[in-house]
């Protein structure tokens, strides 16, 4: 019996590139085709010479697989994907298409009326952390953005538990991976080495995705999310530091207590590691691998939370492999178990 | 008339470069002399290549001087600090020494005994936008911590006015130089690059002062801040995202009611830039600029303000040419004009 | 049938953790034991976050294991593998007490007395692209250096065909991780950072292995080779370009007929890749592959040919894990197919 | 009397906000206009706030001034240049377009006819440590490449005294702000940290900088030089490792003699520094100094020549302000007294 296949729409981007990579070494699964508009018609190794192990030849267009990736843009990717779950395909959309169930929400942060709303309602959103059952047998699966990853699990125990007030801050620290393969300014060598600076201060697109997914932890109440994303000189990795006052509930709960909790709450989770000491991006460099750290600050009893991913990885295309993995219902881990490459 | 002269103990680190660069290019003043334990002997030259051209052999024994910097560690530069004081001279002290006015909290953070507590009450906490008055005639200054300059710069206008809650985050982004020239595993190359993390999540020493200075804005309040700095791999910078919730009193204000305050409140400081845009490290690299951008939340309202400045200028040697500019009746800016170089 | 084991001797240096990580990957080979001594006693992960899911606990001392590899500095490496081949264990050394074949050059080099002389004859230099069949009897293998690996690939075919003059110069830029995780003031951020320095101008101990092994290849011809090596702000990666004036015997050929010619040398080596264009490090980013480019400079017609590493994967412990399926009899790929990690 | 007044066309590349941060600081001109193109209207420091001290609008053409920077791209240069000389005015060209006194290799190598070639033979190459006298009273200077001028400084010494054979290899290393502020994917961060690579291996343009003007050092002899430039992972600084086989008149010569020939040589040039050890790029960071280190390979006898710059300081704007001042009969190091800032 043949191992089910996969494709990727778009593989000219740093998350196509890095969806090629893990696909290509996954044991359980056969990487088919990979679409490219501009670049159509050569060998993948042509233009990425580290992929040249991989014998494949750009696409024009789409053929057919069990799983298909998307690492399109917002909008062209829904309009990409529809006809392909028509095909019967089964879809992990790596753009923010099918992230956020309000559909308002999503045409006021991203500008353009929503290409397909009709499939927003059955699209999971693919935190295996949290939605792990759901995945399993979804079709279209909306593949989380890189600081929603590390907010969310950073902060998903002590919201479910009731443990902070609504008021929470967001502090996050990108590579400049994340701002894609196109070159611009802000992301030319030159301006971007040895200089650390805050952007999206008016409202960056993934706060609605953070909102909505702790919302759902503790219905009932809402969180009131203050985000603050950062550009730093580093290619891969996002550190989220994450403030909040306790709660009433928490009172007396001090860093061992939150460990606990949080290692109970990630305890079946192959790709969180609750960790004892600070985490470092460095440390999760080209794996899966999300760290957290709770702490409590002993001036203010106010909690931090600290979590470090690839974003690249946990934060794109590794997420993306980890929910075909339960879609296929493979191991969860497969293909995933590669460790940090350090230093 | 020939001009005051000046000194530095303990050259060897990166404090003391850098103020033998800005000391040697002063027009109003002539570096004397520099000490150095290990080095003493040597042309400054011959272990500073770029201060080749500063003709000085590193003394092992302080000489006299009309200002004295002192760039020992905290508690042994109190002990050679004292005697200088004796002689007559006046003296920037770069150390923790005497930043603090409550001894007891001294001792805690640094562990150890104060060594000349009997100054402390004397020292003027040498942070000209808020100091300026006490500065030009005071004997001991206290060189503000890299972090406190460029968090306090960015609160201040806030905390005076009252507009703003009392539970402050400050996250502070540094550069490696923070950390000073002796090796060590957290700032190796290999270690340091391409990692950003979190440390003193035990609480930092830097944050009694900060809150020292905030108090004393507003008298009869008090502030609560949540400090933690990060280590990030750029060699000189400190970005400072600070966030609180805006107080009854700041109802209806947003990014310009702040920004116009703000510009009123650093109207007469030549090295405070309130800005239009996001600040960037990079913009201050080399110089004695703080950039300060405050704004507001759009999704939650909250206060968010933003400092950049290069640690090892106005977090540190330039601020402490600034200090002895004040405590000369030089002009505030001489010898620190120098425009960041930029890329 | 279980799988043939392997033990790491000092593991806590960058070679040692690299292995580590490597051979817990390697489907055909079971690590056993990894030995350090100042960390004895701890759990790798304790040490080394990114290795937590090795689970094992570091010895004081070397287990038994069918191959063992010493990641010991020179001089201490020969002493502790002595015993081990005695007690009919065989190993990989990546020390460079055994590579040279002239104990008085090793001495003078290395500046002590040779701690093993009598294994130094059946040592069997590492280089799998020159001395495979050797290798696959081995008991004994000193593991290449970084530069040596890196240099002699982009030079060995052009040498045995006797195409270039004997006057050679080796131009290497290195990433940091070469000079080791022992914290020193070259190494240290602040310093290395944005910074290109030659080093080792005086004559670098990794020059006799390039001649020697390029001699072997034209025996009754010696090279002279000029190796200056660069310390340059990147963790990992060596791009070595080498640079001769082409003999008489190679009046005519372009690159073409040098990429050919290399394509022809290289043909049955899964390691090295003969490229097209100008290879970059980045594209070796954890992997094994050797990038080797030769050309032709079009104003001077001198042969030059570059060649890209990580110097920690077929610089150190890739090569090393590589010269072990020689000796195993596995296929010489197992556990080296994962691609680089670009970007 | 005035101050003599400077304006700079196209300010809005890195050798011109480089000219500009100088030109600013320079006790002896007035940097009357800046112009550029798409920025024609704004404020300086609204582009680039590390200048907002500058108190100038972008201007859409050049005004008068005694003395006229072009940052413009080639061919574009000399065509801006032209009515500009007419005019009276005195101009320093930062392009390419009058370096080569050979008009076919100029057309030959930038692809494009010469707009200008009338005024090839009266532009004078601004390398003042070769051309001082005749700058003096040029009326157009041709600023020297930033690759040239560290290569040609390391040679000329050896090659005037004829003290080394023909061939002679230029391996350099440059920061990535040498390829200019307008992005491109091999500038894009994500691709150039962590990365090197040689590029224009089928011929830089920057060569026959190099071979004309060792040439007019030592009439009657030609040198053949390769020349690879490398693109490195760091914004400022080039440093380039010069190797040439000695001469029969060079025999016995070894590092000191060298030494001291090369002091001899510079001894009144005050940008440029013979070192005793090897040069590191970041030791010349933001200066206009070039450090260079002769020595000898001590296994082939090879000269080894090593040099360091800024490549956007004694590399261009620098150079080009040191080429002013010999123009205007002001002290050579009038305005570029500062020094490297470090680390």
């Amino acid at each position: 019996m043949s191992a089910p296949t996969a494709g990727i729409i778009n593989v000219t981007g740093y998350v196509g590139v890095e969806l090629a990579r893990l696909l290509h070494q996954h044991p359980g699964v056969d990487l088919a085709w990979v679409t490219g508009r501009s670049a159509a018609g050569q060998k993948l190794g042509s233009i990425f010479p580290h992929l040249t192990g991989i014998d494949l030849t750009i696409q024009p267009e789409p053929g057919g697989a069990d799983v298909v990736f998307s690492a399109m843009p917002h909008r062209e990717s829904a309009a990409v994907i529809a006809p392909l779950l028509e095909r019967g395909m089964r879809v992990v959309d790596a753009s923010a298409d099918f992230r956020l169930k309000d559909i308002s929400e999503y045409e006021r942060r991203y500008g353009v009326e929503h290409p397909a709303s009709h499939l927003v309602s059955e699209a999971v959103y693919g935190l295996p952390e949290l939605h792990r059952q759901e995945l399993s047998s979804a079709r279209l699966v909306a593949n989380p953005g890189c600081y929603p990853t590390g907010a969310i699990l950073a902060l998903a125990p002590a919201v479910r538990e009731g443990l902070i007030e609504r008021d929470i801050v967001v502090d996050s620290k990108s590579g400049v991976s994340g701002a894609g393969r196109t070159p611009a300014l802000n992301t030319h060598y030159s301006e971007a080495n040895e200089d650390i600076s805050a952007y999206a201060l008016e409202g960056h697109r993934h706060l609605p995705e953070i909102t909505q997914e702790l919302d759902l932890l503790r219905p009932g109440q809402s969180v009131s999310v203050t985000f603050i994303p950062h550009l730093t000189p580093m290619t891969r990795g996002i550190l989220s530091t994450c403030y909040a006052c306790l709660a009433p509930s928490a009172e007396g709960m001090g860093r061992e207590a939150f460990s606990q909790l949080y290692r109970h709450f990630y305890c079946e989770h192959p790709f969180v590691r609750v960790v004892e000491s600070s985490p470092h991006t460095k440390h999760t460099w080209g794996s899966n691998m999300c760290l957290v750290y709770p702490t409590v600050a002993p001036d203010t009893g106010t909690l931090v939370v600290i979590s470090a991913i690839d974003n690249l990885v946990k934060g794109a295309a590794g997420e993306a492999v980890q929910n075909m993995n339960l879609m296929l219902g493979l191991p969860e881990t497969s293909g995933l178990e590669g460790l940090a490459v350090v230093p």
